[in-house]
C-alpha cells in the first residue's frame, strides 16, 4: 500500500519557488516564470487528456467516438459508481489504509497500559480526525453503556449529586477547541535516544472541538464549598480507577465534562461517554469514563501524581503537580526518516502550541538555529489549541538542520534541549518541551538530532 | 441500539434553569437555589457509589472488601480494558450506530445520484466527523489510485500543465475551516411540504478544516490570461464528469485545491484525492474528484449550470449562477420529531452560517417571531464557516414555535419564509435560507410548521 502522504521520499516542487519573502502570503503572489523542462515532459507523459491551447472548449464528452483523448480516460470516469450511504458511517480510502497511529513497540509490557502515537508526519491543518487520535490508557479502554453510566460529585459540597447522561446532555453545552498532549510526549528526547520520527518523538497529541457542560457549572449547582474547597479529584471509572488533583482555580476556569468531539460522542478510547477536558493541562488529567468528582481542601496525592507523571530533577527530588503543557512546536514535514529526493522547493510545515494562552509567533530555522525567520500561521490561532505554520524553503544540497521555535502570547520561548537540560537534568520523562531538530543530510535523509 | 444523543423523547433539565440573562455567560454563573425533589430521588435511585459528605476521602478503593459500595461496581471497572491500537484507525461506540447519515427514501431513482443527509440533530459544535459527512453523487463515488491521479490547468494559459497528487502536496499549503452546503439543501421547503427532521431539512451541509494549495498559485503559475481569462471551468473525473463554472474572482480568492479533510486525506465519497473547495459557494461548485481546470472567457453553460441548479422564479424565468449560500440558520435541537417530556429547562442549540462572510448575531424566538432574543455564539467565529449558538430556555408547557434568525457581518438577515416566497415564489428547488419554524405542541412533540 502506497504511503501517499506519509512519503518515505519527498521530492521538490517541480517549480522554481522563489525567495521565502515573495511567499509572504501566498494567496496574492505568483510564481518564478523560469519552468524547468521535466515539468513539461511530466505533462506529456501523463497520460491524462489533452484539451490545451482550447480557450473555450466545452466540457469532455464522453459520448464523442473517434477521440483519441477518450481512450485514457480511466473506468471510473466511464462508469457507474458506488451508491450514496453504502457506509452510513464513512471510511478513509483504500490507499490510505497505511495512515494509522501505531504503538511504539517495547514502550509497555502489555498493550493496554500502552500509547499508540497519531501519525503527524501524514496529517494536515489542526483537526485531529477521530480515527487517528492517539491513546494512552493505564487499564486498557472500554465502552461503556451510556444508559448506565452516572457522574457523582461529591466531597465540600453542600449537596451530592449524580447525573445521568440524559441530565448531562440537556444543560447548558459550550463547544471549544483544545489540544491534548500526554505529559509524557517527547519524553524519550531527554536522554540520549533520539526517535526516528516524529510519529514517535510527538505523536502523543491530537486536537480535536469539544462539547460538553463547563464543570463550574455543575460544582456551583453542587454549592461547592468556596472557602476551603481548593481542589478537585476527578476519578475514572475504568479499571485503573485513574485520579488526579486539579486545583479549583483551574476547575472552575475553563474545564469541560465533555461528550463530544468533533461533532459526535466521544470515541471510546478517548473516554466515552464522559471525559473531562482541562485546556493547557497534560493529557491525564482529561479523565477518561469520568465517573466521580470530588472536593476537597488539599491535594489527593493519588498513585498517579506522586509515583507517576513527576519530574526527577538533576539533585534527585520529584517535581509534583507541572501540570502545564509549556510553548512548544515541531515540524512534522519533511521530518526524521523521509528523504528530499533532489533539491529545490519543499513546504516545511508543522504544529505550535502552548497550555498557557495563544502561539503568537513560530520561527523556522534551517541551518540548526543560527538563522531564524517568522513562519505563515494558519488561522485561526485559538487559545490551548494547535496552530498550523508554514514555511516556504528551497533546498541547495548541502547539508541543513531544520528547527522550529514557538513563542506564545505569555512571552514564554520555545527552549533549546540543551537550555532545558540545564535546569531539568536527563532524567526526566515528562514535560520536554524542548526545540526538535531534524538533520538534513547530503543524500536527502532525515534523522532525529541532538544538538549541543 | 439506543439513541443516546439522538433522543427521540428530550426530558427537561432537571434544574430550575433560570432567566436567560443570568446565563448570558454561563461559565461564570452559578443555578438557583431552588432544587427539585425529584433530583434527590433519582440520586438516590442512581444506584452509583455514595461518597457524600467525605470531605477530603481517597479515591474508591477497589482493594476494600466488606464495603457494600464496591458491589455495585461494573465489570469495566474491575477489570483489565482493550489494548491500544486495536483499532488503527478508530471507530465510534456500538452505543452510536444510530448516528449515521442517511439517504432520504424515494428522493431519486438511483442511490448513485442521490444525497445521504447528515444527522445534524445529534452533533455538536461545528465540526462534522468525516464519517458523518453529507454525500450528494451524481453518477457514485469511486476511489481513485492516487498515484495515478492527475489535474490538468489549461484554456487560456501561457502554458497548459498537469499535476500528479505528488507534485500538488509537495507546494505552499493552506489550512482552513468552511462549511460545505448544497444548493438544494432545504429545497423541500419551497413548497407544501414539511419534512419532519432537522436530518433532512438542513442535512445536505457539514463543515471540516479543508488543507490544500490555492488555486490563484497554480493560475499564476500556468500564467493564466489576465485580460481575457474571465471563467474557470471545474471538471470532475466521476462518470457524470461534472463540469461547474465559476468567475474568476472567486477562483483567484480563497479557492483551494484541497486534498486533506479534518486532518486526514479526503473521503472517496468527497472526492478523494482531490476536490476544489469554494468557501461560501453551493456545493455542486467544490468538484469532486478534480481532474481539470480550464480558464475562459465566458461562462461555460454545462448541463449542470443550465438545466440544474437554476431558480425557477414565478415569472418562469430560470435564474442561472446564483451560486452563494446566503445568511441562513436553525435549530438542531430540540427539532422536528424529537418530544420534550415535561416542563422546564431545555439548551436550545443550532447552526448558523453565511456564505457572504462571518456570523454577527443569531436570534431565537420560542413564539414564532413575535419575540425575539439574542443567543450566545460559540467561539471560533470564523468567515464562510459554521457558527454554533446555544440559547437556554424553560419550557412552560404551552404550545411554543422555536425560530433562529441569523445576521452576518454584510448585514443580512436570514428571511421568513413567506417573504422568501413572496420574490422566488414556491417552485423553487435550490438556495431556500428561510427561517425554520418548529412547532412545540402541548404534549411536547416538535414538528415542522410553515408559518403564514
Amino acid at each position: 500500500m502506497r504511503e501517499l502522504h506519509q512519503p518515505g521520499q519527498l521530492h521538490p516542487a517541480p517549480e522554481n519557488f522563489i525567495a521565502p519573502s515573495l511567499l509572504d502570503d501566498i494567496t496574492k503572489h505568483g510564481l518564478d516564470a523560469q519552468r524547468r523542462t521535466f515539468l513539461r515532459q511530466s505533462f506529456l507523459a501523463a497520460g491524462t487528456v489533452m484539451l490545451a491551447g482550447r480557450a473555450h472548449s466545452q466540457a469532455i464528452d464522453q459520448s464523442a467516438e473517434g477521440d483519441p483523448a477518450i481512450l485514457n480516460l480511466p473506468p471510473h470516469s466511464t462508469s457507474l459508481g458506488n451508491p450514496v450511504a453504502s457506509s452510513p458511517y464513512g471510511q478513509p480510502s483504500r490507499y490510505e489504509a497505511n495512515l494509522q497511529r501505531r504503538e511504539s513497540p517495547g514502550l509497555t509490557r502489555v498493550g493496554a497500559a500502552s500509547v499508540s502515537f497519531s501519525p503527524l508526519q501524514g496529517m494536515f491543518g489542526i483537526i485531529t480526525a477521530n480515527g487517528l487520535h492517539f491513546e494512552r490508557h493505564h487499564q486498557g479502554w472500554v465502552d461503556i453503556d451510556p444508559s448506565q453510566h452516572r457522574l457523582m460529585i461529591n466531597g465540600l459540597v453542600k449537596q451530592a449529586r449524580v447525573f445521568s447522561m440524559d441530565d448531562l446532555m440537556r444543560l447548558p453545552s459550550v463547544s471549544r477547541m483544545h489540544f491534548i498532549e500526554c505529559g509524557a510526549n517527547t519524553g524519550m528526547e531527554w536522554g540520549n535516544v533520539a526517535v526516528p520520527t516524529v510519529q514517535y518523538t510527538h505523536g502523543m497529541m491530537s486536537c480535536c472541538e469539544f462539547t460538553g457542560v463547563p464543570l463550574s457549572l455543575l460544582l456551583e449547582h453542587c454549592g461547592y464549598d468556596k472557602k476551603n474547597g481548593k481542589f478537585i479529584l476527578a476519578e475514572g471509572a475504568d479499571g485503573s480507577g485513574m485520579t488526579r488533583t486539579i486545583p479549583i482555580d483551574i476547575a472552575l476556569d475553563d474545564v469541560l465534562v465533555a461528550y463530544g468531539m468533533n461533532g459526535e460522542m466521544l470515541r471510546p478510547e478517548n473516554g466515552y461517554p464522559l471525559r473531562l477536558v482541562v485546556p493547557g493541562v497534560q493529557g491525564v488529567s482529561w479523565v477518561k469514563w469520568l465517573r466521580r468528582i470530588e472536593v476537597g481542601d488539599q491535594p489527593y496525592a493519588t498513585k498517579d501524581e506522586t509515583l507517576h507523571y513527576v519530574d526527577l530533577m538533576p539533585d534527585g527530588q520529584q517535581r509534583q503537580y507541572t501540570s502545564i503543557q509549556e510553548c512548544k512546536s515541531v515540524i512534522t514535514t519533511p521530518s526524521g526518516g523521509q528523504t528530499l529526493v533532489g533539491q529545490g522547493f519543499f513546504n516545511i510545515s508543522g504544529l505550535a502550541w502552548s497550555g498557557r494562552g495563544k502561539i503568537r509567533r513560530v520561527d523556522v530555522s534551517v541551518d540548526g538555529g543560527r538563522n531564524w525567520r517568522t513562519a505563515r500561521l494558519e488561522s485561526p490561532v485559538l487559545s490551548k489549541c494547535l496552530t498550523r505554520f508554514n514555511f516556504p524553503w528551497t533546498w541547495d544540497g548541502k547539508p541543513a538542520i531544520l528547527q522550529s521555535r514557538a513563542i506564545d502570547d505569555s512571552g514564554a520561548v520555545q527552549p533549546r534541549l540543551n537550555q532545558l537540560r540545564a535546569v531539568r537534568g536527563a532524567k526526566s520523562i515528562y514535560h520536554n518541551n524542548a526545540i526538535q531538530s531534524w538533520q538534513v543530510g547530503i543524500n536527502g535523509e532525515l534523522r532525529n538530532v541532538h544538538l549541543e
